[in-house]
């Protein structure tokens, strides 16, 4: 999010700048400086304190917000979904998975530290992000259980970590649009959606429309930033993306605009902004900043 | 457990067959044969199905029975508690960890798939152990929460992976005996303790003093398993093993055996077995398989 607040995403920067703000001193809290193993915790807030755009803790906030709970209940579960998602990172960036040496600009962990810690630090992030959904806030059971349940849901075997295994068994193949779109689905789309879920849930609302609205929007813009992922890996420069671009076509990885082309690439993105930001339309102004971040996503140029 | 039933572990023994016959049941039930990524679940199910003593979900199971509740009940965390388990020793095996080729006498799962496809099938059983406890199985609200809980706490980063993090810095170097009994602690013990824990959450019965039993219980025998686990790594086989014996001494890693010595380290054993033992003692006959499985732990010879 670029820090000069324009007209067009006033709500969004205000939500933004709270936000950010929130997740990094609630990252801090809840991230081990000292453990069992001070190695290992160096590790994990290498990999979780080290930036990013933060864009699923934005949303459980967004969502919170819109949902009517304060932003303090949205803290535990937002750092839940950054620490799922830093643990993917973590494994994803290793020299079995995808190789990679940067990520945000730095070293990753494994070039930082090494692979063992590489690999213990993700192990870690993973089981903190279900510990603090177990241990910390303070919420109703049945509302804890069901933030644990679609985290669980959106990261597993039939979610993020399919995807990337989806992603890896692709590298060399043409695909079609359809296996494209699912395997961004779950590799990135089902945690785009839990954190808008999470998000809900922390409201303690009995809101079934909510629900179903959120995770309707989650999917079109899970699917919308993927796009715009693959576009800039064309179109944008290392420095500007904080890690290598055209990685996808040194990996022979389908992207969008390698399938459809880039213009009806960002066509596509389009609607599903659009149709994202439809489906939040009769909650007038609380519903703003998600809608706004919708069109950010398919806006951004890193 | 030999299938002899002799008369020193006959009440093990009959808890063992029942217990072995459900979990294997569960696990297959439970880990799914088809997902949305088919080599992942594939290498799921090889790492967690290729047999292995199952010490864990008998402890849970165990537990469950001496805190009177029908062992169904257990079948959930006893099938978690190996899914932790099983992803800690595939993570373990990789070749930027303890770089093993064998486990259970079978290849490891990076050997019989690839490294990336381990080290996601090592990510997904650990989500999968989360979810089942988030979503599966007939519990009370604030009891589940109190099984995610302990299972969260026993594996994480003050847990079994700050554990594997220790093991691994403390090679080529020479510990203390305390340091040494920290790391297992951290390593094996907690895990064990966990098992004991789950089970005595799933008969929903509010018995404070069983609880503090049944963790003393579990950290007793925790130890008494790794000191066994060092004799045998000196005194044992490989084939009796199902992996390489001597493999400490190859790693430069300080045992038991090596710093009290095979006799000191046999009697420290037999200590903790005497202690867990007697901490059960007050629980008459239903405290029997937990107590024959306390000496089964510093008797097994592989």
């Amino acid at each position: 999010m670029s820090s000069k607040a324009t007209r067009e995403f006033a709500a969004l920067n205000q939500l933004t700048d709270t936000a950010k703000a929130r997740l990094e001193q609630a990252l801090d809290h809840y991230l081990p400086a000292h453990s069992a193993a001070s190695r290992l915790s160096h590790a994990m807030r290498y990999a979780a304190l080290s930036g990013g755009k933060r864009i699923r803790p934005l949303l459980v906030y967004g969502a919170a917000q819109l949902a009517g709970a304060p932003l303090a209940k949205a803290d535990v579960p937002a750092v839940a979904v950054e620490l799922i998602h830093a643990y993917s990172l973590v494994h994803d960036d290793l020299p079995a998975m995808d190789d990679d040496d940067l990520r945000r600009g730095q070293p990753t962990c494994h070039k930082a530290f090494d692979e063992a810690t590489a690999i213990l630090a993700g192990d870690t992030l993973h089981t903190r992000a279900f510990e603090l959904l177990a241990c910390h806030g303070d919420y109703r059971d049945g509302s804890r259980i069901s933030l644990i349940q679609h985290l669980c849901q959106a990261a597993g075997v039939d979610g993020m970590a399919a995807g990337q295994m989806q992603d890896m068994l692709a590298q060399g193949q043409q695909q079609t649009v359809a296996a494209l779109e699912e395997m961004h689905y779950l590799k990135t789309g089902r945690l785009i959606t839990a954190s808008l879920q999470l998000g809900y849930f922390v409201a303690e609302k009995d809101d079934p429309s909510l629900l179903a609205n959120l995770t309707e929007f989650g999917d079109a813009i899970g699917l919308a930033f993927q796009i715009q992922d693959d576009i800039l890996d064309v179109t944008a420069a290392t420095e500007q993306l904080g890690k290598p671009s055209g990685s996808d076509e040194k990996l022979q990885k389908s992207t969008f605009p390698s399938l459809l082309g880039l213009e009806q690439s960002q066509q596509r993105a389009r609607q599903l902004c659009d149709q994202a930001q439809q489906t939040l339309a009769g909650y007038g102004p609380r519903a703003l900043p998600l809608q706004q971040l919708a069109q950010y996503i398919i806006t951004r140029n890193h």
